[in-house]
């Protein structure tokens, strides 16, 4: 099968975009797509969209119908939900569409416009509906409820410390330092981490990513047509998908993500690599302790070392493996359905040594690994370089 | 490129569900639709799951890791939505992912549980989400507006009567009396329809599809398995989709669905038929209205005489062309994005000569048109028999 090209990246600062909305973001990030892989919006030829719930944050479902003649690009258009995991779903819509010769080229994009809503317990109950809502969201677990008894688990079965999960949230602030397009620019003290208020004990304010509005979108081909749109193009080489009970109390162990297991499997034989060539990831780091657990569960330290792992340093830019260079969920910013694509642009910048000060100086192969609810849904796509 | 093929079909019955939930919808759909299929869930290799509205409806997103493993299918599961066209929506995304080689079966499934919300006018909001809610939601313009707007204009430019349109529902609520999964199996007059309130003039009560609770599921694999399976497989000979504004506003003209002319030539050309070759079809007759204008765009008959056409009788059971034989969404019911779903089981039925009493004679080609919101987007799909 011909392989799927990215020709053409644009998207929004990430941020709180008061001023403007869901429709506004995403023509700017469709614009700066097109003008990216300079490409006519008629020669666009479908339209992926990836949100998790435009309905409650916006009131506004259809945004397939929405968003596409909107910018100009009058494709046939639909759009996807997982949850978090939005974005990179569409991605493989798009892939699948192509790879079934039902298009030549198609405009995926990812968007979440999360501050129309005022009241912050709407905005995290509208994200609730991303948990099980009858058995967890009904009776108040929250997700960081969630994610604190997956933290509380970790703890109690490896031993892991509130000092290395503060770790990830200390090194990420590090590398949205240097990122332009992130929601948060500020480094932070592991004193700060560690003494912010606590959420959902043990999960204290700065174990959690923020909430944000943004839109991204990336222009995708296939490989034999990808030159005629830049020189410089992109490939995905492996794609994966996994599914997982959406409830906590129905997995047998919850510091593993099965979903994770399995999407890496799909996507790692798919590329024919193994964990050890990947040179950079971006992971789902909703909460500290889901990236501690995406470190495992993807293999690059042992069960139940994520946490120590992340403190020793390994997972610093240009470390033993660049885990965020982007500054990721934490400090990057979270527009939940459009994380997924977010995570690809920042893929397809640093293969094509376009990162800046964050680039990383081993950039063959880079992963995006990105999770729905609580981890019961993942998807992990692959990336090389043309040459 | 290979075909794909439906080798198993289960739904629930459609109507007011207050008793059972989405989860449990979706459990009977997918129950039937494995037996009928003689497969077990663990030979199914991804879920698409198409949905309109179930985070408004339900407070649930991320519904495809709710069903497929509650279901026992713990297979790679995503949402796509469409608004009303979510189901067919679900149905294109699993053969591309057939089609380009990623699964070689799929579960596809359509749900909408309406009744949770138990305001009338919280159930009009949420299918208003459908509309551009900044331009026509916001400003009072709900979905019978629209398609008053729609219809008013056409009787202006065509000179069509409220009698032509009342003959697509007594039309359709006979076709509907014939069919056991019915929301509504009792005929009505001409004297009912044109005598029942008026809703947003000029439509009246009985030109609206109801509100609705079902599940419905279908199995796909390639054509190469489909015999694994049944004797007796439907296939998919060709499928379409368009988009078009969203907003009334935007669009030339509100007499015509620019949406369905466009997914007609794609999936017509794709199956290499012409409209004359189509025997049986179950097109999207949310209102009245909507059912005239299909006939016309689809060419059935000439712009602007739909509703002549249907009250000359013309679209009855086995007449010149058979459409809505499961009584459509005015008599079967509207589950928004399960509707799509339910129309392919309509055809499946019928090109195996299953549908009892509303069995048509002629059945070597039955297509399906499925819109969302007031037609901004139109997904067609052409079945045949596989002898």
């Amino acid at each position: 099968m011909e392989k799927i090209a990215i020709v053409g990246v644009g998207n929004t600062k990430i941020g709180e975009w008061y001023e403007n909305s869901l429709r506004g973001l995403t023509d700017i990030a469709i614009s700066k797509a097109l003008e990216s892989a300079n490409i006519e919006p008629k020669e666009i030829e479908s339209t992926f969209i990836g949100s998790m719930s435009s309905g409650i944050f916006n009131q506004q479902e259809h945004i397939s119908a929405l968003i596409g003649p909107h910018s100009g690009v009058n494709a046939p258009a639909l759009r996807v939900e997982s949850a978090c995991a939005s974005g990179s779903q569409a991605l493989r819509v798009a892939m699948m569409a192509i790879g079934a010769g039902y298009y030549d080229s198609a405009l995926v994009i990812g968007v979440e416009k999360m501050t129309d809503l005022i009241d912050i317990g709407d905005v995290t109950t509208a994200l609730g509906t991303a948990s099980d809502s009858l058995w967890e969201l009904g009776v108040g677990a929250t997700f960081p409820a969630l994610f604190a008894l997956m933290m509380r688990a970790h703890m109690h079965k490896y031993g892991s410390t509130l000092e290395e999960f503060a770790s990830v949230a200390v090194k990420n602030h590090d590398n949205g330092s240097l990122n332009p397009d992130a929601q948060f620019r500020k480094k932070v003290t592991m004193d700060t981490v560690m003494n912010s208020r606590v959420i959902a004990d043990p999960i204290r304010l700065f174990d959690c990513s923020p909430v944000s509005d943004g839109a991204a979108a990336v222009i995708v081909t296939k490989e034999s047509l990808a030159k005629k749109y830049t020189d410089d193009p992109v490939y995905i080489a492996g794609t994966g998908a996994g599914t997982d009970h959406i409830a906590l109390h129905q997995r047998p162990d919850i510091t593993t993500m099965e979903s994770t297991k399995r999407a890496v499997k799909t996507a790692f034989d798919m590329a024919k690599i193994k964990t050890k060539d990947v040179d950079f990831v971006e992971v789902h780091d909703c909460f500290t302790i889901a990236e501690v657990i995406t470190l495992e569960d993807i293999g690059f330290c042992k069960k139940g070392q994520g946490g120590k792992f992340s403190l020793e340093g390994e997972t610093a830019l240009n470390s033993k493996i660049s885990v965020n260079p982007s500054g990721g969920l934490k400090a990057k910013g979270h527009p939940v359905g459009a994380t997924g694509i977010y995570q690809v642009i920042e893929v397809f910048h640093q293969l094509r040594n376009e990162a800046g000060k964050r680039q990383v100086t081993n950039n063959n192969i880079g992963v995006t690994h990105n999770i729905g609810g609580s981890g019961a849904t993942c998807v992990v796509n692959v990336f090389s370089r043309g040459d």
